[in-house]
């Protein structure tokens, strides 16, 4: 079994707020990141699969594949794009750094499965100081 | 004469966008860069310093002094803020690297001459592959 | 179940020596890192934990408290120590990369477990080609 | 048990292909990485060992070792060569990212345990965007 | 005056040699870098253009169009290609990080021109421990 | 003319302090920076040379060279060392970044010349938020 990872980047705004505080709660629990006008991150995104190498092309799977459905499923939903208001697989939810790879995790996972491998990291950094990673359940 | 540059960094949301155009107008002009509702980036800042090392510290400028002036001049009103919205010496302007670049300048130019030393160069990263310098005029 | 990374740095000196030995042969098994007028580094520290999200705050744990905790119980003593001569948790022990990421396991095991989560893995990086990573055992 | 791993890099020429195609048919299941004309990349190589701390040395292994273990094993064949054409452990295979560390590890994996530790992972990038991760069977 | 930079990658074999020197007597004055069968590297330029703000813009030039101007230019000729063989603007020259340099700036020099900026830098790191800067005659 | 830049990389210790002064007045002017117990870092080092390219090589140096050349003149005097107290040419100077840069400066001005090339700038960082770059008088 081999494991193969794909970095991509997106910049996107957002803010870490609860819809039923004020914002004077919001900026007691969640600090300067609930800032009700918004800030944003570039984050970065490691896609890791796994599986066995095909031994027809010597990869797992080709990374141009990989890279062309992470664009699809999750670039295009997040990049340039403010994750609190025009994500739909973030509606609702709290704009966490877990939460965005709990998120992109259960986007990619079905997709990744069709191309014959199997998803098994999510890694997302936020600054270069923090960073999420989410394995499934 | 000797340089000393003070890496800093500051997270936040802005947009590509001239008000008297419509929507649509500023997407033809400014791409996703104008998406209405922001987006945002891990900016990092490097500031640039030359003159003479004292020869009682042997320092130009104590760097922790001049990390301190950064943030009061300059993060305070930058990091986890929308630049188009809340930052004072962006207020009417375009907000693109080039602008922010010059406009941390004519912040920091003055504060730097007031500790003993010249403001030589603001070099600010967008992302990893885009940046701006700016010298003066 | 969900990972979480801390990023933080210290500068500190060091020594690779045993102390019934001579310098020789302190410099034959550990060469010149055995220098008796010590050397130093600049260590970058990761620090991931593990656990549930928090759905009243997305987060696994807040960073800010993590960082404090780190800052208290690691940074605090090693940042610009002497490593061999400063720092409690380290007396009486060589001062190898492996032993410096069980020493800080061993400081921040009960005060992460305090927080609610749980200490995953201590990786530490002593040169830019040299990391350890301990995962308790 | 502790884990360590060290750093190494190269550069080296390479091409993926098929000898029982044609060029036309290598471009079309390849793309440009079957230019017959090769190209090339820097590879960064991270060999990871595990196991137990020698309380003589405080270390798992030298890593003065480990790296030139690793040199006469590895970047001796591979640095500065052309990878299809030169490398004995890769004649005859796709010399993709999964099969280079594949081969790697079959290279070290009884140098390092004759050293008196245990290979635990191989990781090689390609580019800063890739790369691929092998633990054995 | 406001300075721009763009980073881009490409990936590309070569080889150092003299075509009126012997493989013996080219090994003896380029080492390594003169193997026969080639070796190659995933190199790193920085394209930095110089002039003054557009009001309308907010912009020196538009990155994306800069970056697209590369990529005709520059990119489409060297990734994924043999430069010693491929490359009309190197034919015939030692293909050294300075020709690379100098080449890539004759390359560039005109379209920038016509972009409306002035090409100010042509970087190119060969390694991470190595790299060129033109600035023209 | 054409810019060519090799880095180094070299592990030290040091302090910052005034010997006429007690180590409380150090500590006041140069805070934990001033530990009578020494702390250290892994300094970068880049050594920028100016000049010609050679049409016989297509080098303005053979990199090779300049490295050996670094090697002899500055990493055997500084790498695992105690700058106060081992290297001869930072005798006696306080052991800021500046210092250190312009020292290092002095030490390879007139090696460089012999190679037939002209030192153009000393760019040391100690840490990574933190440079000094030294262009001569």
């Amino acid at each position: 079994m081999i494991f193969i990872t794909r970095r991509e980047r997106f910049n996107a705004a957002h803010r870490l707020f609860k819809p039923e505080y004020s914002d004077e709660q919001n900026l007691e629990i969640f600090g300067k990141c609930s800032n009700p006008n918004w800030h944003g991150h570039n984050y970065t995104l490691f896609v890791t699969v796994k599986g066995y190498v095909n031994p027809e092309t010597g990869f797992l799977v080709n990374l141009k594949d990989l890279s062309a459905l992470i664009e699809i499923h999750i670039l295009e939903k997040l990049d340039h794009r403010n994750i609190n208001l025009e994500v739909d697989f973030m509606a609702g939810k709290l704009v966490s750094t877990e939460n965005l790879a709990i998120g992109i995790w259960n986007e990619l996972k079905e997709p990744i499965s069709e191309m014959g491998a199997i998803l098994h990291c999510i890694k997302i950094y936020e600054t270069e100081n923090n960073f999420a990673e989410y394995f499934g359940d």
